[in-house]
């Protein structure tokens, strides 16, 4: 994922399309295994997007395709591919409609946001009508989240459906030095899963989940056994 | 920054220290540039490591230094450099005296929170005691949200200072779409500040808020002033 937008490194904002986009990965059995938030830059979105799409299989970006000067994503990707901007024809029947029906008026601004690199198809937005993009792997959506995820949700039946990794969270009393020890020797006996151990500190104390994943239920099973049985062992002391 | 995580990336946890680590940065006119979020993969850590402190001036990491199996960043930190990574002497007497005044414990896990690359200096964590270090211009940090704080916090008189970006945020009551255009003229003559312009979704409606930022505080005046004028004139249509 690529987050762009000056306004979330000034801390202005702060990001909620990062973790919404995760979580539905999560759920959809794709794995996120990386992502950038940079500025409103256009070399530096090009760059960025680049080196993105020719790393992993899907890349998706949040911002910059609104209508004002500051959204530069169209311009940036399409640079990006090396290919001309266009006014999608399809966007530009939607945004038309939706305006005239409104008799309000398809000023030059509005119409930046039917923009696209030549040869990319429209991703709905059911929220605001304003389209996002995709060209190749690149799904390009907007930066308010309720857009964002709107646009996110209307993918869903298009992207590739992989095999969820499931979960178990096991609540831990103990803090981690106590448990850091056994917990690396069942991580280092179960492969096939990943264990992962996770303090919170609530301004009194510190608390502990650890939470065993695997894409694989029986492995799963047999790793959660252990940190349970590990976690007992620990009671007892 | 760089936040290490593989809960971050599956959506479990929700970052909390790219937004405060903006706001800390843009309040001490530090520009930050670029974040990534990665997960807990020593080469691609180390990788990252090295592409961004050859890139920016500082480097500021968070999570992946406790005390369970899954905390390698001081490792991939080390690989980064080429240094071996030593339990730091300080940080053995810090932490073994924390223990000793609790009758807690110096477990093998809890001496993996004195490992740092060799000749790394300590970040002190006044929350939990396991310090942070810095080797070079990277910045090593915990990723519980209250221990990144304040560990930033104890950072703040060695950091470089900058001038801090002032910024004015203007109220629009206008869809961007009617602003679009002239906001677009007032940001062409004012090349010395930066003009956002950030909607938002509250459910029922959008508005709309327009941000100016610059350094010099004249340019800050001016564009802002040709900002409150295009307003008005807009609202008198």
């Amino acid at each position: 994922m690529l987050a762009i937008g000056d306004e979330l490194l000034s801390g202005r904002t702060k990001d909620k399309n990062i973790g919404h986009l995760a979580e539905v990965m999560t759920v959809a059995g794709i794995d996120l295994k990386e992502v950038r938030i940079i500025g409103d830059e256009p070399h530096m979105i090009a760059d960025t997007v680049n080196t993105l799409r020719r790393s992993y299989d899907l890349v998706f970006t949040s911002g910059g395709i609104g209508p004002t000067h500051d959204d530069i994503t169209a311009d940036a990707i399409a640079a990006a591919f090396g290919l001309p901007v266009i006014e999608h024809p399809e966007a530009i029947a939607r945004l038309g409609s939706h305006y005239a029906a409104r008799e309000m008026e398809f000023t030059p601004a509005r119409r930046r946001m039917t923009r696209t690199p030549e040869g990319a198809s429209l991703i709905d937005n059911p929220v605001s009508v304003a389209p996002g993009f995709r060209i190749d792997n690149v799904f390009v959506m907007a930066g308010v989240p309720s857009v964002f995820q709107a646009m996110l949700a209307s993918l869903a039946d298009t992207l590739p459906v992989g095999t969820p990794l499931k979960s178990r969270t096991i609540p831990c009393l103990f803090g981690e030095g106590d448990i850091g020890d056994p917990l690396s020797a069942i991580a280092r006996a179960h492969p096939d899963v990943v264990i992962g151990s996770y303090p919170k500190f609530d301004g009194t104390g510190y608390f502990n989940e650890i939470v065993v994943r695997s894409r694989d239920e029986a492995a799963l099973d047999d790793a959660a056994s252990a940190v349970d049985a590990m976690l007992a062992a620990q009671a007892s002391r």
